[in-house]
């Protein structure tokens, strides 16, 4: 039996075995998740994100403890692009264990962050689409830090949380400006402190500033056509970012958070997008794979010795790397 | 007279349009920048970056003061990629513009972070190209925040300058970790501020962490050969990053800055790696080009039909995005 037959056929072994296979990118990898292909599209991909501090490694095991008690099956999907030389997966599989240990239900895969940035999400859509395959409902991806990494990540989810707490400082604020564009729901983990107030205030005042639409459109009472900007987002237009208050110590606003989650997904399959977001995400993968097929190919019938000599007349300022592409391309003689 | 001439001739407002036209990436941008190519290549470009509250922006101006009263010429590309939706470049041109107005020995240009973040490596590459050919000896490259638009914008910089503060919080360390593996030298400004020891003696642990082969160099007195790991970066092999405090308020600090930034330049041309990052840039630009230039053609042959086709199967899970890709490219029938 093939690695893919036995994932499907909950194989924990082989699904552990082919997601290795699958992060390292290998053309068993590769084949295994074509196989499973048509078997995915069935999961609720949740993104969270958010810095290091604010308590995030804790609610994800929480929202994890949530849905199995609803009975769903979950995966987790850690990653840590912070720290590409020390291997990352700081706050690996042995803590969480502890509560989700022995539970056949929950699988957790810690990935370091290593190599490029698209090669991260990549490698992180292929491990979903085998949890997917594999019949886990929730699938839980977890980011740290606040950056580009993030924003590419959580175009795999439908549903993304970004994670904050009081008092981490007002200066932090800015760099988190770009990562509350894609908040779905924003969490204020770590609401038993001191500042909870104005972190929530300020949080307000980005959101409106980010999501304008929704504001005009409740205060004005104006048909939604009528307010929408020359380039609204699809999501900002109908979907306005919820803000909720945990305690994932212990649990507080857990359920009230689940709710959310949930309705969310509810709201995505009725507004028609979750299909748009699906497709986008499948373009964007099908635009990659071109991508590095049309270069693999054009690398591969490229005498060795004709690149070196195209490499030397850039280097020595002779010819721009743009008109090089050009003469190359057209088979014009260099 | 062309614009690309204008440049070259030294004028300031053919500058200030053709950057305008480089950074939208219009046609006339990329003639200019192959008419400018033969010109570049003789800067020093330098990267600053830091998060939000470390006095980046007041060290980037006194660093470019200190270069002026060196007789040369400096340029400042400042980017703000933190916030795309407010459009960025918070700390812009005027407030610069006190200390370094009506010097037409400087240049400064605030690039808002809009749409992709290979696209932003893209455009302030060819920002820097324009200013390179029209005569400017120093190129500041300043980015805010920490993540991998840092990385990648760092790979431009002949030399990468890291700015750290006192008080800034363990917990931002975390995220910086990846930031430090980029820097030539280490700047710990704010020195002024209590913290400033335990500040320095956390980034030289994990300087020691990031670049074991000069620590065991110097411990054992092994020869280089005999120490590098498998895979070393070659910048780390020979240039340990050093570790400097200033207070760009005042200028403290600041001769021994310039002083370590002239070093760091003379070791790269001497150890040849200038030459080195020089070839790895412009390899990697014209990759770039190569892979913009393929995938455009390949989507201007396919019919819109038989596009629309392909994704229909990839939407409905009949075929995988790869397994498209590869009957697309083989002629197969689909």
């Amino acid at each position: 039996m093939s690695l893919a037959d036995s994932v499907l056929n909950g194989d924990r072994l082989a699904l552990a075995r082919l997601l290795t296979r699958v992060e390292n990118d290998t053309i068993e990898g590769r084949e295994a998740l074509d196989v499973l292909f048509p078997h995915t599209g069935k999961a609720h991909l949740i993104g969270v994100t958010g810095a290091p501090g604010t308590g995030k490694s804790t609610l994800v095991n929480q929202i994890a403890l949530s849905f199995r008690k609803l009975g769903q099956r979950v995966a987790i999907v850690a990653i840590d692009p912070s720290s590409p030389f020390t291997g990352g997966a700081v706050l690996g599989d042995r803590v969480r264990m502890r509560d989700l240990a022995g539970d056949t239900g929950v699988f957790i895969r810690s990935m370091a962050s290593r190599g490029s940035l698209g090669g991260l999400a990549q490698a992180t859509a292929g491990l979903v689409q085998v949890f997917d395959s594999a019949g886990f409902e929730i699938i839980l991806i977890e980011t740290v830090g606040a950056g580009q990494s993030e924003v590419d990540i959580a175009r795999l989810a439908h549903t993304t949380l970004v994670v904050e707490a009081p008092g981490l400082g007002d200066e932090i604020q800015a760099i988190k400006a770009g990562i509350l564009e894609i908040a779905d729901i924003l969490v204020i983990n770590k609401a038993d402190r001191p500042g909870v107030e104005s972190t929530e205030r300020a949080l307000k005042n980005m959101l409106e500033m980010a999501h304008p639409v929704p504001k005009i459109f409740q205060h004005h009472g104006q048909t939604l056509t009528e307010t929408l900007p020359d380039n609204p987002s699809p999501n900002a237009s109908l979907w306005f970012p919820l803000i909720q208050r945990t305690v994932a110590t212990d649990g507080a606003g857990l359920p009230q958070l689940i709710e959310s989650i949930q309705r969310h997904a509810a709201h995505l399959r009725q507004s028609g997008e979750w299909l748009t977001r699906e497709r986008a995400r499948l373009e964007a993968e099908f635009d990659l794979f071109i991508q590095q097929e049309l270069v693999a190919r054009f690398r591969a019938g490229l005498p060795e010795a004709k690149l070196a000599q195209i490499m030397e007349s850039i280097q020595n300022r002779k010819i721009s790397p743009r008109e090089a592409v050009s003469v190359l391309l057209n088979g014009g003689v260099s």
